[in-house]
């Protein structure tokens, strides 16, 4: 039996998602709220010590880090379709794709994400019970992001992470005005991994993702969600909503598109939340 | 026919050298030398655009980033002896190490090593010099990286850079007191690449590293050096002087000894050199 442990289909938590979907895998989703620190509870930290989503329990056996579960899954499943290339050098191209996301792109998107959307919902909690929340963080790193969230973080670092997106863009688009896939002729974990960044940037970063700029980068995109398993995984799993529990909703009229609901620069990278 | 670009047996130019001497592979070695910048000439960035070692030319095709030269020399020899586990579980524990030393354990490492080893040779130029050499790396990164090692990096980031890698040597420690091996009874590319990093930090980091606080990770690291695959890699492969071409050498008396010439503190790491 498969069970998922995630957030909503946005940054890390959409890999192993949409990676299930496409490979037809039937499992359980056990999706934890963010903006109740779920992921922060001693029943979750029993399952991984990090307090980190997503993670697979696969008959028992936990596998955390959401690109470790993509080629795990792969592994494991080898008879349902395959999102790893057999050649050996196209899996390296693959993976140098997977690694550059895990290392470099999903960080500079979700620091602007957090800044947008996370620090509104840390904004919601008194002092104390901000703190409160935040001492049950088991990694330092992650306890200074959310105390950065909550205080606003310093304009260096945006506009540093905002250079960081640029060249990270450009970077897609000059691959993909080459090559239809990130690591060739093949759809990979190198798309998935990549898209679950990228999606939603025309909306949330439209003076660097559009038509003029980015043509071949929002095509792929387009591409990613036209595919059944994309669309069946939007349909099926609910987007968790940034706001504490229990706080009244946005009022009428300011409610998010289908569209927006999984915009990727509304999402906290699930890792680092 | 297998060519591997790297610099000597330290950090990430290791961890494919030794990947290669493990597996009994024939391969060329061209090995760079970073205090000449060899790695930013115009020949190398035709290799790789990025300016970095480790790279991997097989036939013709380049394969970059040490770990996934690592994971393709798995998948390209599967009749060489194997570094990767065939359980999907126990591979997926070891991604999760080769992971955690790319994107954590390396970059504290690399920078503390950097203040010590690097910045000494970067002060050997003249201004005018440097920014020459620094205008020829492509990565942003690195050019910044470089230029913090010439005027010393922030006190502040040195120190945290201390606590990541006490936490990291923590975190080792902890495992190798449970398990022989890092991903758990088989030796794997999780030991050959987090042994890149530790190898030598009983001396560079010796108030961290020491048999009464950490007896499992000195032994573990024993054990690799012990290996045939490794005394073979460090009795073939020069490590290189960290000392501008042509500069005269240490005064007799100063050499190092043959252990600390693999030393990690003393190694730039490769990726960010």
């Amino acid at each position: 039996m498969l069970t998922l442990y995630c957030f909503g289909p946005g940054a890390n938590s959409l890999k192993p998602l949409l990676t299930l979907y496409e490979k037809g895998l039937e499992f359980t989703r056990r999706q934890l709220n963010p903006a109740a620190f779920e992921h922060h509870e001693d029943w979750f930290k029993r399952i991984n010590p990090n307090g980190q989503v997503p993670v697979l329990d696969h008959d028992g056996r936990i596998i955390t880090e959401s690109t470790v579960i993509c080629e795990y899954l792969e592994d494991a499943f080898p008879d349902t379709p395959r999102l790893r290339p057999d050649d050996p050098y196209v899996r390296a191209q693959m993976r140098i794709w997977t690694k550059w996301v895990d290392e470099y792109f999903c960080w500079c998107v979700s620091t602007i994400g957090w800044e947008r959307m996370v620090s509104r919902m840390a904004r919601q909690y008194t002092d104390e019970e901000f703190e409160a929340y935040v001492r049950r963080i088991p990694l330092h790193e992650q306890q200074v992001k959310w105390r950065r969230a909550r205080a606003g973080f310093p304009q260096e670092m945006l506009e540093e992470e905002m250079r960081k997106i640029a060249y990270s863009v450009r970077k897609l688009e000059k691959r993909l005005a080459e090559s239809p896939w990130l690591a060739g002729h093949e759809y990979t974990l190198a798309d998935i991994c990549n898209f679950a960044i990228a999606n939603g940037m025309e909306k949330g970063f439209a003076e660097l993702v559009n038509e003029r700029d980015t043509p071949h980068l929002i095509d792929w995109v387009r591409r990613i969600n036209e595919r059944p398993a994309a669309k069946k995984m939007f349909a099926e799993t609910p987007r968790e909503k940034l706001e504490r529990p229990g706080q009244p909703a946005p009022p009428a009229g300011t409610a998010q598109t289908a569209h927006a609901e999984h915009a990727a620069p509304a999402q906290p990278a699930a890792r680092s939340a």
